[in-house]
């Protein structure tokens, strides 16, 4: 039993691993192309209502039940009552290429997830899966599709088993999730040829309780602005959809409202994944509140229906934070933006060891003891909030 | 409430640190002392076993449940049925400083999270805490006690998590385990100057699939050794109390049967923690089946009741081990006997990813594929079994 387990799981998480790195690896590819049309041609920001638009037509009349996302996903493998119909992965591709397009501010981890997710789901249904093993197929495409997106496939193997409950991690789908993660990131880097950027932790300072306890208290507020953007995300969600009834119009109002931000902050800096804040986060200079504007467009963007991931605005949102806390506490600029960039992730998605993880691959094991401080309070902080809705309560925080 | 159990468990847990960090540090420095004697003044193996029947007297005559050891924490966590006395810190101690002194090979990890466990028990009842949080406590004990003795504090806190259960991780106790695991480590290090040896794995090869594929093959012999060990010392163990109802009788037989192993293999190498072994692996060389001589000498050692843990010589046995499968396989030594150095260990625990944790402590981050991979496949071939047999199934394997 052990043997055909084993053989099994591989060939399945594979399989698994090899679409979902496909479809990451496009999705990559794509999204290099019309980010660099939109900052060479800066009229399509202006496109933004009406792609946002277009974008909620097609979920609206062919979508059925895409539009619940992540969670769509997150629900199946926990309760399993519904499908998850196939034309999710290229509508959600589709609708996140034209977010980005058009410069809304977003992520691709949701994407890449709702792709594996749904390219799993219509590959167990092909060879007739039982219901037990389906589940493990979809977190499987949850592995896959993380990590190929961001290169990451230690921490896509356990996000796949952490993310599904707070507070739980089970090693039942250990073999297969890691499988399809770490096929899905060879397949992407070395047979698609997608780069993932790297950014530097530099100088990690020696561990002290002076250290410790700043690296605390920069956390905790790691922690609470994660929740400041989950929940104001979901309270942008509610209030748009009170407000017009037409899915259409919300996305349109949603892209004005993105155009007049630009128009008040002054800057296009925080549109789109926002690669460049990390960079500069890292290497050089942001502004003092950049934090807050990315993660009001982000709320904004994400709120009014736009399709595209939360992570990678996260990302910029804790490593920006990371960079202007540095200062007030006296630590290395680098060094506090690696932590910010992991916990804010690690707080909105609850998954402190997929996050840690996460932070040895990017950022080597020198500062592991402060990444593990990070993601930990920043989980503990956040609370039971979180950016998917159908992440169970598997273990209470408090 | 959040802030409450924060603060709570920041104090709890950093009052097993120090407990247990302290403990640790004066059973390793104890342990530097008699190993020193040992090799210094070699008629003192001829004592072995006089000092066997020693400690199980001083068991049978005071030890209550103690003799249950590491099982009687983790049916504690599980269950919470049984009181675990104070008395099993001194025993434990005393008890493996003996099996050192005179020769037998045997660990420290268990004697580490025996005074840990026993240490917060009595720290719980002092301060009257209620059952739940009681189990929580015993867990911090584990993780400190683990985390101290080794120099690894996150692994020492996934340890506590993930031992409880077969493939299970709670992050219930995670604040707990961290706090007491990173206090116990730095009380050790810092205020009582444990030092702890570091071995270098060298030039990590890049992930191609035929290195995969090799260490896949590595990992599955790595498991089925680490399942021949766990079985092997269970069979002794009963086989030894089945024929010699006596203790005293039981463990000085023991005891003559590791004289006569030295005898016949006509070196003294495998006995004692096997630290020289550990280092040869890395830097040197290793003769080919020294790992199964570990192995031998470990399981009679403990088989015949004699005190100490199992987890420095599943080190040794994984890193000889590895050492002599890389000239087979074509692979680097060091790489390969860092990469049984923690699969063994994870196939006898079943603790996979605290295991990869503490490759990542001891290693760096260079080959953090392969011990991720080391871990998984040596877990799932090691079957159900492992040397805690009170450790629950959480999750089946296959």
């Amino acid at each position: 039993a052990l043997w055909s387990t084993f053989l099994k799981w591989i060939a399945l998480g594979g399989v698994v691993g090899v679409l979902s790195g496909t479809a990451s690896a496009f999705f990559l590819h794509s999204l290099d192309y019309v980010t660099n049309l939109r900052t060479n041609h800066g009229w399509l920001l202006f496109l933004l209502p009406l792609g946002g638009a277009l974008v909620s037509y097609l979920y609206l009349k062919f979508g059925q039940n895409s539009a619940k996302g992540n969670n769509l996903i997150l629900e199946q493998i926990n309760e399993g009552q519904e499908t998850i119909p196939l034309r999710m992965a290229p509508l959600v591709l589709f609708g996140t290429l034209v977010t980005h397009l058009f410069g809304g501010s977003a992520g691709r981890e949701g994407t890449a997830v709702q792709m594996g997710g749904s390219l799993a789901e219509w590959f167990g249904k092909t060879i007739r899966i039982d219901a037990d093993d389906r589940k493990i197929l979809l977190m499987c495409g949850i592995s896959g599709g993380f990590g190929s997106i961001f290169g990451t496939p230690l921490a896509g193997t356990i996000f796949g088993l952490e993310v599904i409950a707070i507070g739980l991690i089970s090693h039942r789908a250990l073999l297969p999730c890691f499988t399809s993660s770490f096929v899905g990131d060879l397949i992407a880097t070395r047979l698609w040829n997608v780069h993932h950027l790297h950014y530097r932790i530099g100088t990690v300072p020696a561990v002290e309780m002076s250290i410790v306890l700043k690296v605390v208290i920069a956390s905790i507020l790691f922690g609470l602005v994660s929740l400041l953007f989950s929940e104001l995300t979901h309270a942008l969600k509610r209030g748009f959809t009170a407000i017009f009834q037409n899915p259409m119009l919300k996305s349109a109002v949603g892209g004005f409202l993105v155009i007049a931000l630009v128009a008040i902050v002054g800057t296009r800096d925080y549109l789109g994944l926002g690669l460049p804040l990390i960079q500069q986060s890292f290497e050089s200079e942001v502004s003092p509140f950049a934090f807050l504007w990315k993660l009001l467009f982000t709320s904004v963007t994400l709120g009014a229906g736009f399709q595209g991931g939360e992570v990678t605005p996260l990302f910029a949102i804790g490593a920006t934070m990371g960079h202007s806390l540095a200062d007030l506490l006296g630590l290395y600029a680098p060094f506090l933006a690696a932590l910010g960039f992991i916990a804010v992730f690690c707080g909105a998605t609850n998954t402190p060891i997929a996050c840690f993880i996460m932070g040895i691959e990017l950022f080597g094991s020198d500062a592991a003891v402060y990444l593990f401080i990070a993601c930990l309070v920043s989980y503990l902080f956040s609370g039971h909030s979180g950016i998917y809705t159908s992440q169970r309560i598997g273990v209470s925080k408090s």
